[in-house]
């Protein structure tokens, strides 16, 4: 399949500059072959953009002109993403259900929906419209799955939990395992059972092999939007906002409040019955002991403001020559004083 | 079902206070229903638990009175628990074994079992009564998993590994895959065949996504009573104690000895070759790289006594500031000498 | 089975001292009968061999002597992965296709391949000589997978991705889930698609529950003779060279060049667009953030040289001693001086 940059342009709301020649893909620089297109996010990647196989660009809209074609556009990396749509756009599968699959009673399956070889459906569970559940995918009882929602192979999804539409579950998830809650009676750790829900907004997507806990109690919830990335860990009865990012191998612990469009980086932590306020960033490798303000960085352990921890990094990259010379200054000081 | 107070607070071995009415369930203070008990740990919870719609209350034998009926016990947290089991009792399925299970030979099957559709117990494998193995779980050749124990959907346990009586084992766990064993032979790394097996005692709880590893010779072990959260990894050959808990994406490494009713909090890693001594807790995000001794705390990286650790982070915090008045009063000095 | 120490130590090339006694196996230290061999790495660990019940061990070569039978050889630990390898010879499995396998058309299935119980192997998908897939692992469209290499049961491998020889990829492992790709439009999170793949060269290990993410466009690369442990994430577009050593719950993000020979310890962590020289070690726990060269050794986060890193450690160790040192000292001098 080729297309027209003035098609591209057109559907993207940018602007063609020069040559309205015909493309047969999209890459990033390092992978886009000749008949490509590519994109350059910023400036900074002008080197490796320009030294890219691919015959035209898209550029943000006020960079410097290119010896190829350009598409301006205000976010030339969403350009990206709705041009890989375009020549890449997925297939959904021949609506089935496989004769090896396990369906118990009660389970109310919508239209044109795949269930391929060997997937449990237990009693009572709900599946809606044009919903995919792939091999190797267990769903508890009454479980409720919106419509046009993605299962992939090797996902575990427990009793009564409730995924929305158009969400993404990668393989190895598990959603609705039991919450981490014992309570000591002296030496030994008496199980707290775990008899809420995880219950996950539309527009979802789930990470490989990360775990969502079901709450003790009521509810742990992903809000609509959000996005999670592999190997994340949400504690039971937690609350994660809406269009929030949470990257991978990071963890939130139990009983926490994630406001709504916040950013949790890689491999960073948030404490039990925290609130992390909307619009917060929490930095890679941060941990989180106490609450974030909305609209704030927080980076470092324990997580303070991004700023005064540039200050503190900054302090102990100097902190050994630091020491010395003020050992030396108040030794001289003294040495001078006594004499 | 609904239940008097007088018969929770008899079971509870704590004291009414108030009118003896029904109740129909239990639940935390936010989850609470109108017809629901609720619990307050400590007084830190009060305005939360005032606020819960709960007709009743579980508080502590000396905090002040409710406006609502109360009982009075020491632990609350473990009658919440114990209430909870009342009203939500988990049921067993009934025992049966699925003719889709693909079973070995020379597989021994207790009374009571329940083997459900896709599992795969291979030969010589002995499971206890009572015990119950959901879809997509692989039992490797010669398993040995005793009475009552609870293998969830998808977990894979490796040959020769056993698990005792009352386990629970999450989705997605792997016990006994290969220990990371490797010698280098130049630039080549000559793999360490990993033939010893994974241990697991009486009724622990091992997480969704944990790995345990086998141990190259010998075992790998993990006490009685110890319960382990998700996506944590355990080293092979080490030994975790009795009554252990250790908290979501914590890791232990290799030949790693942890002592009895030790706490490894979230996130937290513990080097190979290690003793953390019995009674001791690790904190969260903590990086232990020496021994640890029985019965205390250590935070931090390189974790160390947590008070100390508490000092140098409040000197950290204050660092940036510190430099600067030191390097002006040094100035000063010097400027004031030199006159 | 016994075999002769003489018989050991040809085919070790090393040199035996002492009585030519026969073995019947061989373990670690603390695992070993009396009838086994054992190994002592280094002297360092002289005292726990001196109490193994081995009737002989295998020493450096400029070890002191034992009152037991020795061999000396350079390297003993690799003397302990070649003689367990001699006497715990893993058996392959007669090669057969299980009927309940679900294999779809235009599959390449080459000789003596095994193929367990409910194993899904998408269209087009070539698998080669020798190779062994267990139950529940689900084999995507297009995939390619060496000869001898074994698929571990509940693997999942998306389509297009390609395993080279000799491999072993573990339980849990998710080869080829999508990159975390998205673009904010507003607050929306829209989904870059990702149609990259993963590519796995030749006696590559990939431990348990780990996952490595398919590229966006382009290729994830693991190189030839990479061991990679549990619960490891790496990112899209990533490449990571030969012979490295990934180790447990560590996580290198997307578009990062990992060289050869890198040892990447536990729980750490490298960012994105970040390029970590060949021959260079990340200590557990550091967290690279900007380009690490080759052959040297990083430490702390954010990660530096090591040396240096040991420096700021042990000033962190003395900082609030320091700190009220400083302050008393500077206090009496200005008492001094204003006297």
């Amino acid at each position: 399949m080729f297309k027209k940059l003035s098609e591209i342009a057109e559907l993207l709301g940018g602007v063609l500059e020069g040559e309205d020649i015909s493309v047969e893909g999209i890459a990033g620089s390092d992978d886009a072959k000749e008949t490509y297109l590519t994109f350059m996010e910023s400036e900074k990647y002008r080197s490796s953009v320009e030294a890219s196989k691919a015959c035209a660009v898209i550029i943000p809209i006020n960079s410097k002109r290119f010896d190829k074609p350009v598409i301006r556009m205000k976010n030339p990396r969403l350009g990206f993403a709705l041009v890989l749509d375009i020549f890449h756009k997925r297939e959904k599968p021949v609506p089935s259900i496989h004769p090896s699959a396990v369906i118990g009673e009660n389970v109310t399956i919508g239209k044109d929906v795949f269930i391929g070889p060997y997937v449990i459906i237990e009693p009572g569970t709900i599946i809606g419209d044009g919903t995919e559940i792939y091999s190797f995918s267990y769903i508890g009882k009454g479980v409720s799955i919106g419509k046009n929602t993605i299962i992939e192979p090797r996902v575990t999804i427990f009793y009564g939990c409730s995924i929305g539409d158009n969400c993404l579950i990668h393989s190895g998830a598990v959603l609705g395992a039991d919450g981490f809650g014992f309570v000591r009676d002296g030496a030994k750790q008496i199980k707290i059972p775990q008899i809420g829900i995880v219950q996950v907004g539309n527009d979802v997507e789930i990470g490989a092999n990360t775990t969502i806990d079901r709450a003790t109690t009521g509810k742990t919830i992903i809000g609509n939007g959000t996005k999670i990335d592999n190997l994340v860990q949400i504690g039971h009865n937690t609350c994660v906002g809406n269009d929030c990012t949470v990257v991978s191998q990071s963890g939130v612990a139990g009983s926490t409040k994630i406001g709504d469009r916040v950013i949790i980086a890689a491999q960073a932590g948030v404490r039990d019955h925290t609130i992390v306020g909307s619009d917060s960033i929490v930095a890679g490798r941060a941990g989180v002991t106490k609450q974030v303000k909305s609209g704030t960085v927080v980076s470092g352990y324990p997580a303070r403001d991004h700023r005064e921890e540039l200050k503190i990094e900054a302090s102990i990259a100097k902190l050994p020559e630091f020491m010395s010379k003020m050992e030396k200054a108040i030794s001289k000081i003294s040495g001078n004083l006594s004499k």
